[in-house]
């Protein structure tokens, strides 16, 4: 089948690469280590290199068959590669935000003699704590792109987004209202590589469901009022009581942050009046732990959603006439 | 003046030395990064040493010409050199404790030619969370044995202890009814070395108080409701916005961890009936930061005492008949 579409998702840390056929269907998927922190080095060696020209060489690198079959390719990309470290900053939209409007402000990048890649703008949203992401509006974008056509409109949703930092945002009427980040995957992975907590864990490579309940349970207790700063320690204290094996703390405390971030989404939907649809998108392990987490705390079962980083850039592509 | 007592405060990552005279009058100190993880190598190489040599030869070092003047010199010491990884293993006292009664149960540790070092034991609070201290027992005792001296009987009273994994101990009538860990010094000190966060610091060597009063008071507004995963993304999304400069980074994060601690310790005693007398003692600069935080939060101003470890070796020394 024909290719219709060049789509990545850029980050900090990988570049994901899926070449997309008619009516936005997966036809290939690549993922590298190519993040716009790690690209890889030219051959030889490059005294000053133009302003790109790393981006153009992982460009190459990971997708360079897929465009020399087909140069005419449009390629559009969403996430940190529209930062200030990325490949050409773009400017944020501002919230609320209706996401069919990224369709008509996509930065163009030309590239010598062959097709520009558009990218796709991150969100902002002002006030006392402001607040950013960039690729997480592609993936709410795909997210209502999907449940529209499944659902006729998208409802009053809470869409969360597990990771390095996770985001939890809100959309109503197809709009994006408000969002909130977390650094639960950063401290986590801290805590496991630099902390003291790290130094008593033991990997076993299998995930321990019951130490991941019980941190969660913890997190949502009694005990769990002091907060992550205060909990975190029990992963310690639990090992030298002999309550907790060394390898089951990392779960434990994976348990008990992420426990921590649901249960204070919890504490502020409550003190709302209607309760919106939970929609998870993102690793599947993590958000089957997500969904572990959200049922503890009492959610209703929350809507999986795989696959909404490229169907976002396809619904986007499409409104702008890229695809 | 002769000397009486020989005091260590010997920790993970360093070594305090006390010589006292008659009284407990503190005749010198010294403070070296010999910490039970950093015991100073042998001058030649040794293949297989004996448990305790690498403790004998920081002693040495530390405070040789000490030991040397007066070979008799009593020898007390606390903290995680009474851990698996320190010189002996000494067991826990339990909860609730009586801390006169740690003079009766040192460890004591021979040393061939030599006055034996005695070991003052830890706390273990055992429950569904349980937690440990060794180290700063001492300096409970020393707060206590000084506010007995002053006021006839020490009142109800909860002592903050500002550190790497700073703690909150509650005593009533003499007897430490319970404490609270948090690793708030440590995550601080992950997320200015190890994450994105640190990436746009720039430190200035001096301290900004009106960028920690603001990480301070949001922790403690509304805002701050999700908890510290979620408000420290503000000190990078604050820097991206233009609110926040680089060199003002930091000490906000820093306000922001200990508002977060100090606001979670005052929604668990605003549950009880009496407040009880906050005493803070520690590194100067560091019990500053958490008398401003405590006044943000509503407390009244704390009483700092400083010193408390060398009068706590001192008080349970001469409990014990040493000094």
């Amino acid at each position: 089948m024909h290719s219709a579409l060049l789509a990545l998702d850029w980050g900090t840390s990988s570049l994901r690469a899926y070449r997309l056929g008619p009516c936005g269907r997966l036809l290939e998927r690549r993922h590298l280590p190519w993040g716009i922190m790690n690209l890889p080095r030219a051959q030889c060696l490059v005294k000053e290199e133009e302003t790109g020209a790393a981006f153009e060489r992982a460009l190459g690198l990971a997708c360079g068959d897929w465009l020399h079959a087909d140069p005419q390719l449009p390629l559009i990309a969403c996430g940190m590669v529209g930062s200030a470290q990325g490949w050409r900053e773009t400017p944020y939209l501002g919230m609320p935000a209706r996401l069919d409007s990224l369709a008509t402000r996509l930065e163009r990048v030309p590239r010598a003699g062959a097709t520009p890649l558009h990218i796709i703008a991150g969100l902002i949203q002002q006030g006392p704590l402001p607040n950013v992401m960039r690729g997480e509006e592609t993936q709410v974008a795909g997210v209502l792109a999907s449940l529209t056509t499944a659902h006729g409109s998208a409802q009053d949703l809470l869409i969360c987004l597990p990771g390095t930092h996770s985001k939890w945002v809100r959309v109503q009427g197809s709009e994006v209202r408000h969002f909130d980040s977390f650094m639960t995957g950063e401290i986590y992975a801290l805590l496991r590589s630099h902390s003291i907590l790290g130094r008593t864990m033991h990997g076993t490579g299998t995930h321990d469901a019951q130490a991941f309940g019980r941190g969660v349970e913890t997190a949502a207790s009694q005990a769990g009022r002091l907060g992550p700063l205060s909990t975190a320690f029990s992963t310690r204290t639990l090992g030298l009581a002999g309550e907790l094996t060394a390898s089951a703390q990392a779960d434990y405390l994976s348990g008990l942050l992420i426990g921590h971030e649901v249960a204070a989404m919890a504490s502020v939907l409550r003190s709302t009046e209607a309760m919106p649809r939970i929609v998870l998108c993102g690793d599947e392990a993590l958000c089957t732990r997500y969904a572990r987490a959200l049922s503890v705390l009492g959610f209703e079962t929350p809507l999986q959603m795989p696959a909404a980083t490229e169907r976002g850039l396809w619904h986007i592509a499409s409104l702008a006439g890229l695809a």
